[in-house]
C-alpha cells in the first residue's frame, strides 16, 4: 500500500475520531470576515446534523486559475509562453513575417499584439499550440515552465501561486470536496502541472481547447492537436464547461475577474447552501493592485455583483498573511 | 459521518491489514481465461513490488455503455426513449408530419427511421432532447426510465445491466481504479442514473452531446439545451472525448463493438501494462447473439483486432454465470 493510501486512511480515521474540519490549515489567512465565511460554510455543509449538510459527492468547488490561483500580471502566463514560443519557432516560419500580429509578437511589440484583441491572441495560440500530439505539447509546456521566469519576481511561474489559495484547496479536499479548476486558459496548458502544484488531477481541469483529431499514423494510434478552436471556457462559457465536464452544479465558486461572473452566478443560484468568493488584488507592494481598468483580470461587473449577491471578497492586502510560498 | 465514509474507512483498513484485492467479488464470472486475465492484470498494476505497478491516480479504466454495461438490443435504449418521446410530443408539433423521418417515428415505422441512417437518428435526437434545461432533461429521462419496459424482458432498462460487469466496476474501484463510462450515447442521458446503477459519478461519464447555452432568463442564470450537435463520442471520437474529459490515457478499456475500436487501440497502445477487453454477445437464450452483421453493436473489425492485439474476448455464454441482477 502506498503512502497516499496510508495518508487517506489516517485522515479518515482522524475524521472518525474527532470530526475535526482541519480549520487549522488556513494558516496564511488573517482572522477576518473572509476566513470566517469560508470556515462557516464548510462547517455547515459537512456537519451531518446541519440542515445544510451536503453529501461528499455533491461537494464540488470550482476555481478560476489566472489571478485566482496564480499571478496573471503583467500578462497571462500562457501569453508569455506563446510569445516565447513564437520567437523560438520563427526561424522555421518565414511566412509569419507577413502576418501583422505574428510579426509584432516576434518583434516583442506587445502593443500591436494587444490591439489585435481576442482574435490576435487566438491566432498566436493556434500557431504555437497546434501541430503536435497532446503528449508533445505536455513536454513543451513542462520544459518552458522549468526554465521561464516571471519578469518582476524572478521566480518560476509555478512558484507564483497564492499560498492562501493552496491551503484553501487542501482544506476543502480534507473536508470531502472535489476541487476543479475552471479556467479560460488552455486545458492542456494546465494539466501537465496542476496535480503537482495544486493537487488537482488532469480530469479535474476544465479549460479552453483547440480541436484534437484521432488517427492511425504509421500504424500507431495518435492524437493530433489542430489549429482550430474547440471551446472557449470563459465568461458565459464557464457554466457550459462545468456542465459538460462535471455534470453537477458546484456549491462553491472562486474567481477574481469578470470572466468568472457567470460561473459565480451559476454556482450561487442553485438551491441549498452556496458560496461565492472573489479575490480582489489590492496589494501593489507584495503582488499587484488592479480591478476595473485592468486589461488582464478585469474586475468590474463581478465586483458589483459580489456586493449585491453577498459573495465574499478577499482583500489580498489585509486578508492574506503571505502571498507566495517561500522560495526554496 | 455517513455510511459511505464509514464503508470507505473499513475498506481502507481492510486493505491495510490484508492487502487483499477483493478478487472474490467477481462472483458471476466462471473460472476461465477472461476472469484470469482480469485478475492477473489487476494484480500486476496494484502490487507495489511489481515492475508493472501503476499509481492509483493513473489507474483509469474506460467502459463503453450500450452492449458493454447494459442491453442494446433490439435497439439502443436511448432510441427507444427518443421514439416514445417523439410520439408523446407529436400532438403539440403538427409540423413534424411534414418531416419523413419524424413522421415515420411517430407512426412506428422503424424501417424508414433506420434507413435514414445517422442523419435521421440525429434529427430525432434534436427534436426530442433539446429546448429545455439540463435539469428538466434529467427529470424527463428519470421519469421515462422509471416507467419504460424492455420489449422482451419486461423489465426496466436500468435492471438490464450486466451483473458480471457491475462486479467488475466495483472490483476495479476497490483496487484503486477510477472507472469512466465513454459512450456514444448522450452524456446527459446517462448522468441521471449512472451513479445509482453503476457507481459512476456524473463527472466520470463521457458521451455525445448537443450544444448548451448559458443566459440569464428573467433574472435567473440558466443553461438551455440547443438543437445542435456538439460532439459525437463514438469511433474515432472516443479517444478525443477521453483526452478532453480525462486528460490521461486509460490503462484499461472495455467495449463490445466497432464503435469501441479506436478507444481500445488508443488505450492499449500506451506504454506499460495495458488491458483491452471485448464483450462478445454469444448468448441468444439468456440475452442476444450478434456480431458482424448486427445494426446495433456491430462487431467486426474490433473482433479481428482483438485476436491480433491480444485483447481479452468475453464469451458471454460460457464466461458469465448470470447475465442480469435478479428481479427484485
Amino acid at each position: 500500500m502506498n503512502i497516499l493510501v496510508r495518508v487517506l486512511v489516517l485522515k479518515a480515521l482522524f475524521l472518525c475520531l474527532t470530526g475535526a474540519a482541519f480549520a487549522e490549515s488556513l494558516l496564511s489567512w488573517n482572522d477576518g470576515a473572509a476566513k470566517t465565511a469560508i470556515e462557516s460554510f464548510v462547517k455547515r455543509v459537512t456537519d451531518p446534523a446541519s440542515k445544510d449538510f451536503v453529501r461528499p459527492e455533491a461537494r464540488i468547488a470550482v476555481f478560476d486559475n489566472d489571478g485566482t490561483l496564480w499571478v496573471e500580471q503583467p500578462m497571462y502566463t500562457q501569453l508569455a509562453f506563446a510569445l516565447d514560443r513564437v520567437r523560438e519557432l520563427a526561424p522555421q516560419h518565414p511566412e509569419w513575417q507577413q502576418n501583422p500580429v505574428l510579426k509584432a509578437a516576434i518583434d516583442g511589440d506587445l502593443k500591436t499584439v494587444a490591439a489585435a484583441g481576442e482574435k490576435g491572441l487566438l491566432e498566436l495560440v493556434m500557431v504555437t499550440h497546434a501541430g503536435m500530439t497532446p503528449a508533445e505539447f505536455h513536454t513543451v509546456v513542462t520544459d518552458w515552465l522549468s526554465k521561464a521566469e516571471h519578469s518582476r519576481f524572478k521566480r518560476k511561474y509555478t512558484d507564483l501561486v497564492y499560498k492562501p489559495m493552496l491551503e484553501l484547496l487542501s482544506y476543502l479536499r480534507d473536508n470531502g470536496f472535489t476541487t476543479y479548476i475552471v479556467s479560460g486558459g488552455g486545458i492542456e496548458f494546465m494539466r501537465p502541472w496542476s496535480e503537482k502544484v495544486y493537487g488537482v488531477l488532469p480530469a479535474q481541469v476544465v479549460g479552453s481547447s483547440i480541436k484534437t483529431r484521432f488517427e492511425i499514423v504509421d500504424g500507431k494510434p495518435t492524437l493530433e492537436r489542430e489549429p482550430a478552436i474547440n471551446f472557449i471556457d470563459d465568461g458565459a462559457g464557464k457554466p457550459v464547461g462545468i456542465n459538460m465536464h462535471i455534470g453537477q452544479r458546484p456549491i462553491a465558486a472562486f474567481g477574481n475577474s469578470d470572466g468568472d461572473l457567470q460561473m459565480l452566478q451559476w454556482t450561487t443560484a442553485g438551491d441549498g447552501p452556496r458560496f461565492g468568493l472573489i479575490v480582489h488584488h489590492t496589494d501593489a507592494e507584495r503582488e499587484y493592485a488592479y480591478d476595473r481598468t485592468s486589461a488582464f483580470g478585469h474586475l468590474d461587473k463581478a465586483l458589483d455583483a459580489a456586493a449585491a449577491q453577498g459573495w465574499t471578497v478577499v482583500d489580498m492586502k489585509s486578508d492574506w498573511k503571505t502571498i507566495f510560498p517561500p522560495a526554496k
